[in-house]
């Protein structure tokens, strides 16, 4: 047959089916209901929408009357908004009938809200939701059920999601024989089992990660493999849900070696569900048939266009990648007939799940296993419980073999539920909605989405073309995108070459030229300190005063040129460790302990910060017109300092040392660099990237040492007039008053641009989001063993949360794996050296006698380890509570209310990062104004700052009031110069066009 | 007559005038000429013309071969202008034939521009003046004979001037009789005296200045005299000549003075000039006619357009002020004729010389005095010598009764006539232009001027209409304009006002209340030291931890408002100054011995700098969206950083106040205001005007004090989180140190803006134009008796330029007048206090001891004065040359050449000011590259900074790199905050307009 009659056929049979539903909508659409009301006004304004979707995601969290009306007042009393007026009542309070109407009308919002979410899912319970299937079952329909639970974040959370389907089971075993029956007495339709569940695989493993790729597969099977032995037992269905893309590759690994397992290779129930919106299904699809066919397994799989949408294309944008998602909807349409026939061209491998509301998608189904003689036991259409009855009721008719997706669960994760479900239906390019709620023409609906295409491309031709690369604007350097493989295996190989080079000796590099010294100090693995990284030698305060001399003689010529010009030197060094990235990442990795990701967004900084800073340069290196008035020209602009001091810290050993210096050196200032002692190797890949990119000799110049031997003459040395530090609030303060004295033979007042320590609090507010929450805390405390200046060492807790909040915490923590770095099994490796380890051991004795501690872990005997831990009770005055770790130790503070979380927070010298995880409009407000940090984040984690968007830097001890990888950073390297010139002469005056002239 | 017969008349004659001389055309458009090339191309070329004047302009300083090849180059070597092959051939040197070619084509170049300037100029002196005048006179035209001379700016010269005068007569007295006679055989047309000379008032007295209106008079009038009597000895005509408008008020005084002064009143040979283009000349005219009927004295006028308009329209524009002159073309010959028409109907009383080379206003003249029945005798024509033969040949055919201007002097101020007279030939409006060189339409050439206005009006409404106020934008505060007399008097007034008030006991003033203290100090007029202008109660550490207290209390309100609402108190505090700005300006003249226009200056900064300040932070006050990604808002602010003291100079007692406390308050921080002892009354000024603005209590307290008692405990106190200093750089440093400690309790790094001192140099190029350098650098050194942190204390001079200079210089400062500042006759007044007056004398007996003084003036024996002072033989090593003396102390040094001016200028440890008067493109360029300040002015003084136009602060020992009244001033009294929003929830991110989202 060829393309165009079989779509001729799809189109009759779409207009067909548009026929026999005609009159019917969806309950959702239905405007005579509360719901459909709702429903109304949300795609009439978005705004209302965002508003009405934010408090149904917050609405389990209000459990007092209070709580709830203060929410409804925040979300819906304010002026700016087309709010309805039954909302508008509630949030007001008043209204007609007094304070106690509103209470009531709050009230019926909530009831009103939770039945809307009742209405997608089919119980809270077990009892309840065998109740709902035995009724479904009466209608007709099959069902697969599917639990919701909470996100996973701690292996306890994982281990309960795996009871409860376990019990799931077992109350379906109790019942499922006695269920309507559909078709034969024992198989549904005469070929399906009764019993069909579904389920989400990250939920079942809380440290799947794609960075881990094998120990998310092992986690994830771990706790598959038991519920896949009672579905066996009770002849029942698995299918595997598909998730977020993140996971993807995961879930398709788990799938296969489950199904081609010893243990399961016999039972064909075991199924998986693909997403037609996705890019790589294509191949993905392919590749698994093949698989299946060359080891002679059955599969089964259900095709669904994908419901992450939003999620997939915001997150992809964030973090530099390529969209993995079709982003025109007509493509997700087009490819999921594509994907339907392939599946169904191997049928007799692969069985189908056909999972659309779309008619035309589902004729396209039909009329295709038509034309390919698809027996009917090897294809069914599956539709969402709770949504779309007119084209379930239609499918019953004509295809007969349908069966309801059916989630139960509380209602917390069932009102996040329903926001998926609500944001699904008020989509603008939602079929529903366009099919039932604005009763869209039935040509444009059944049409086939590749003739869509075409028309799109004609009448918009930007549209169907990429956007191009645009270079001139700053873009983040992506960071690791470890659901693919390459990068995997690049980090394992950098991890073996860079193994393969250690040991050396590193000299210093002054002007160009290799200089040896006699003291040297070795920099080792801190998970395996016999490992030697490296040897270092270091300067004296001789090679300090040739560094000097070094950087003065370099400095006429380097100034000469022009800040686009020294600008391009900051793009080529760029290139060069984009070109390494694995290689400098895997320097980190054993020099420090960062694990891979971490290490990666340290290198993807740096680039990031040569990127910034060369175009910042462009731009303040541009002379500005000062005035407008005519006869003269006043120009501002700006020149280097003079020598400047890099004095650079281990932590974030590649990204802080090149963003301080890269700063100075493309204003105009020669750099002498210091890197830390625990990370001066990775110091040596900075005077190598910028050896590779040219830098004239003496432009920067490499000296490592001790900062008894030479810190104070170098921060007091009469040529230096820059210091750029990033570093404890001790040696910070310590800088800034020596640096303050002028000595003789001194011709400036040296700048000192500062960035010190943090002591950084992390707000959870009573209505915070738990799921986000937990996770981020875990992220901001722990990852890098808390090393961060960003990190959160203080956790301010809500009474009314505390206690969830503190078990869901622990439990996470718990569930962290601790070894060294290179193994991305581990969540957290070494801290860096003996010195920070004692360090961090005392604080955590102080911990003990100060609070209660929580949670100390394990940890490996060898290395520089220290327990990660969690220590309650603990009080402002404490000095847990004031004074800077920099390792794995957690303080929860329990506050009684938000005035009181905003207080504590603030009771600090230090004020670098803070962040609030509250769902409260009225409390983030606050916030922002109230909560006094240099960098302030609203529900996310208080660390992972980028440059350009997270200008990063504190105020009061925390630092100078800089901000890195900001607009104003570059100003602290240069003085400014204004040269006004008069040009009149006799009385003439040329007239410039930018003039204020007459008229 | 009707006004349209007498306009179709005015036509008609104009019509058969171009026929009269028709094919002819000035020589100066001939292009069979190279003086005709050179029109042809700068009238084609704007960029070439620029060049082309100012190298005339510079051309009689290149007196050897090699400065004559080099400016060649400078000027037309450039590759981006459309230089004609002539010049370029020069410029490039080579070309073909080689070098030799190019010396030879430089002199040739040379040869031609001096012929061009001679075409203007009837004799380079009296001789050759001479000769031409017999030639002209036998061609029937007579003369009135100019002379030429350097811009005056000493007594020495302005008497020398007068003596060339009376030379000239003294000449001519020898050879007018043997004259070839026109008309009758002793005067010319029968009633004109043969010997007539034109005297421009200005030259003949060096201080002339409105603010000194009446010594300005009484000293043109003192050199005018001898001349008038000489002139009348021989019978002869002599004509007052205008200028500049700011001298317009002060000559026609001069006039009628002379004219009816009991020696001169007889004598009716006495005329002056008047401007049509000026604005004012409406009501000038008139009211000079009326003095005349009133007086009965017969007077006479030269009616001219005016040739200094440019300089009017910039000069007017730089300074704030209405524009004096017609900006339409059109206007100016509207008022021609109206004038014209005014003077002819007072033929009686005023006879009438008609100076245009515009047919149509010519035959305007003409006409409207046939239609008058003005006599013959009673009016002529004048014309420029050299420029518009045909005009003048036309008249003399028609009207006979013609009179050429005729200048002689050297080729020096030559070629600087010669530029005027290019800048009218080519403007675009030139009616010669038009004529001759464009041959416009005769219809458009003779129309009358108001039908062109109406037509102008018609087809751009806009430019008839004066261009609106433009409040969002900043203006400057315009300075005083002494032309006006309401000025002058606003002053005098003032003074008397403020005397009334002197004396009183100035309190605290500390969160809103008046705090009284034992300890007190005096406040006195330098230059009456008995004089009390008020005393001071002096704060004592108590008052300090009080005031505090106050400020903190202040803050959180003062915070919690908006940038925008903060921004509105300094407007209206910049409202009360305006309003206030004579008797603000009194309190300083008294108190600190500002002289007049130095004290409006310093008011009009502190407006300034609140109107600026206020823009400046609604712009910063908000927030900047950083990057673009969707799924997150990351918006960048700035807050306050806590409590600030200000610590203030007597040097510019408001301004530099106004401008620290405005900058700390408007960002949120309250304030501490510290002034400096010698002027802590203009210091309660500031208190007074903050008041009236309506400032909340505490926002802004006055604490002056002792630095001995409370200084160090100020800057120290940890509770003060910013210090904003402008001193010397001794307390600068000291602040800087003891700021640098961080004390018990103290919660944040200080922040220091320090603004210290300077020791400025200005570089005179070999090829300076002396007439601008030597005013500039006696106003920039001595103007308020040197007491400026941006003054010039060292004068490098080039060595070929060094004994002209140096001559011009003493000569100029020997000139300058010495005493109280009340007295505008003064240009110089007291220094501040004793302690000042020791300290400079002390470096007086210094400079004898290091060099050579040239000149030490005599100074009144009472109040704080020193003698002003200039050294000569000074070298960089000497203290004199390295220290800052803050007085009327100037050193010159003699280097050998702009490479060592260059060096010498860069050799101290300050970098604030500094400024080169050069006419080389190249050392213009070297010195903003290489000229080491702050602040660097390029053909200007080194003083008078304006608020926007010249952001002022310097570095290395001048400061740490702020500037005032600039763009990133603000930046240092805030803290930058960075808030981050995670707005994605449940996968649900609501995309922004500016959001980088999906095509």
């Amino acid at each position: 047959m060829d393309i165009n009659s079989l779509d001729q056929k799809i189109t009759a049979r779409s207009r067909e089916f548009f026929t026999s539903i005609s009159g019917e909508a969806p309950s959702i659409f239905n405007k005579g209901w509360w719901t459909g009301k709702v429903m109304d006004w949300s795609m009439k304004n978005e705004n209302f929408k965002v508003q009405l979707f934010r408090f149904v995601d917050v609405l389990p969290y209000l459990t007092t009357s209070e709580s709830l009306s203060r929410h409804i007042r925040e979300y819906f009393a304010g002026d700016d908004q087309d709010v309805p007026a039954v909302m508008k009542w509630g949030a007001l309070g008043a209204g007609f009938g007094g304070k106690l109407t509103g209470v009531i009308l709050n009230r019926t919002i909530r009831t009103n809200l939770e039945s809307m979410a009742r209405q997608f899912i089919i119980g809270e319970n077990v009892k309840d939701a065998l109740k709902t299937i035995k009724k479904i079952r009466k209608d007709g329909f099959t069902l697969t059920v599917d639990i919701l639970g909470e996100a996973t974040v701690s292996e306890m959370e994982a281990a309960s999601f795996m009871e409860m389907y376990l019990q799931l089971l077992a109350a379906l075993e109790k019942s499922y024989k006695d269920w309507h029956a559909i078709g034969d007495d024992t198989l549904d339709w005469g070929h399906a089992p009764r019993i069909n569940i579904s389920v989400k695989p990250s939920a079942l493993f809380s440290l799947t990660d794609p960075m881990d790729f094998e120990g998310s597969v092992t986690g994830i099977s771990n706790r598959l493999i038991p519920i896949l032995r009672k579905v066996r037992e009770l002849g029942g269905f698995m299918r595997i849900d598909m998730e977020h893309h993140r996971f993807k590759d995961i879930t398709l690994e788990v799938y296969r070696r489950l199904r081609a397992s010893q243990e399961f290779r016999d039972y064909p129930h075991l199924g998986i569900a693909l997403q037609s919106y996705l890019k790589e299904t294509d191949a993905d699809l392919k590749a698994l048939l093949a698989w299946a066919r060359s080891e002679g397994l059955p599969i089964s799989i259900r095709l669904v266009k994908g419901a992450y949408w939003d999620y997939e294309t915001v997150i992809a944008k964030q973090n530099g990648w390529e969209i993995p998602v079709y982003t025109i909807k007509a493509e997700s349409d087009a490819a999921f007939e594509r994907h339907t026939r392939m599946i169904l061209e191997n049928q007799d491998i692969c069985s189908y799940a056909c999972a659309s509301h779309n008619i035309r998608s589902i004729s396209a189904a039909m009329e295709m296993a038509r034309e390919l003689e698809v027996p009917e036991h090897r294809y069914e259409f599956q539709v969402l419980y709770g949504m779309a009855e007119p084209v379930r009721k239609g499918l019953l008719n004509v295809a007969r073999r349908v069966r309801l997706y059916a989630p139960y669960g509380d209602l917390l994760p069932g009102m996040a539920y329903l926001v998926r479900r609500l944001l699904e239906n008020t989509a603008n390019e939602s079929f529903l909605r366009q099919s039932f709620a604005e009763a869209a023409e039935i040509d444009r609906l059944v049409e086939n989405p590749f003739t869509t295409l075409v028309r799109i491309a004609e009448q918009n031709p930007d549209k169907a073309r990429p956007a191009g690369a645009r270079s001139d604007r700053f873009v983040n350097e992506p960071i690791a995108d470890f659901t693919r493989r390459e990068v995997r295996d690049g980090f394992v190989a950098a991890i073996t070459a860079v193994r393969g080079k250690l040991g050396a000796t590193y000299p210093l590099v002054i002007g160009g030229r290799e200089v040896v010294t006699d003291d040297r100090l070795p920099s080792v693995n801190p998970a395996r300190p016999q490992e030697i990284i490296g040897t270092i030698c270091q300067a004296s305060t001789r090679e300090i005063d040739a560094a000097i001399t070094a950087a003065a003689q370099a400095a006429p010529a380097w100034q000469a040129l022009t800040f686009a010009e020294r600008a391009q030197y900051l793009v080529k060094a760029a290139a060069v460790a984009r070109r390494r990235i694995y290689e400098l990442s895997a320097w980190q990795i054993l020099e420090v302990g960062k694990q891979w990701n971490q290490a990666q967004a340290d290198v993807a900084e740096a680039i990031d910060f040569l990127e910034y800073y060369a175009r910042e340069a462009v731009r303040l290196g541009t002379p500005r017109r000062m005035g407008t008035s005519p006869g003269e020209i006043n120009l501002l602009s700006y020149q280097a300092k003079g020598i400047a001091a890099v004095i650079a810290p281990w932590n974030f050993p590649l990204a802080i040392s090149c963003g301080m210096s890269a700063a100075a050196i493309v204003t105009g200032n020669p750099v002498l660099y210091k890197p830390a002692g625990p990370s001066s190797v990775v110091g040596f890949n900075l005077v190598e990237i910028f050896r590779e990119a040219g830098l004239p000799a003496g432009v920067f110049n490499y000296v490592p040492g001790r900062g008894a031997v030479m810190g104070d003459y170098l921060v007091e040395h009469p040529d230096i007039a820059l210091i750029a530090f990033t570093g404890s609030m001790e040696v910070g303060q310590r800088i800034i008053t020596r640096a303050a004295t002028v000595r003789p033979g001194q011709r400036q007042i040296k700048k000192v641009v500062a960035e010190m320590g943090g002591k950084n609090a992390i707000i959870i507010d009573d209505d915070a989001d738990l799921d986000e929450a937990v996770r981020q805390v875990i992220n901001s405390a722990f990852a890098f063993q808390g090393q961060k200046c960003s990190a959160c060492s203080r956790a301010i807790v809500v009474e009314p949360i505390y206690e969830k909040f503190r078990e869901r915490l622990v439990q996470a923590a718990a569930s962290l794996t601790i070894g060294p770095a290179e193994d991305p099994a581990n969540s957290l490796g070494p801290v860096v050296d003996e010195t920070a380890r004692k360090s961090i051991l005392e604080y955590i004795e102080l911990a003990k006698q100060e609070g209660k501690v929580l949670l100390s872990r394990e940890v490996p005997a060898t290395g520089c380890y220290v327990p990660l831990t969690i220590v309650e009770g603990i009080r402002p005055e404490h000095r847990i509570a004031q004074e800077e770790i920099f390792g794995p130790v957690l303080a929860l503070l329990k506050v009684k209310d938000f005035d009181q979380a905003i207080e504590w927070a603030n009771s600090t010298r230090f004020s670098l990062t803070g962040a609030i995880f509250s769902r409260s409009p009225e409390h983030l407000d606050r916030a922002r104004a109230e909560f006094n940090v240099g960098n302030l984040y609203l529900n996310r984690g208080s660390t992972g700052a980028l440059v350009e968007r997270h200008p990063f830097g504190g105020f009061n001890m925390s630092g100078v009031g800089s901000k890195a990888g900001g607009p104003d950073y570059l100003l602290q390297f240069v003085d400014p110069k204004l040269v006004s010139e008069n040009t009149m002469r006799r009385g003439f005056a040329p007239i410039e066009a930018t003039d204020d002239w007459i008229n």
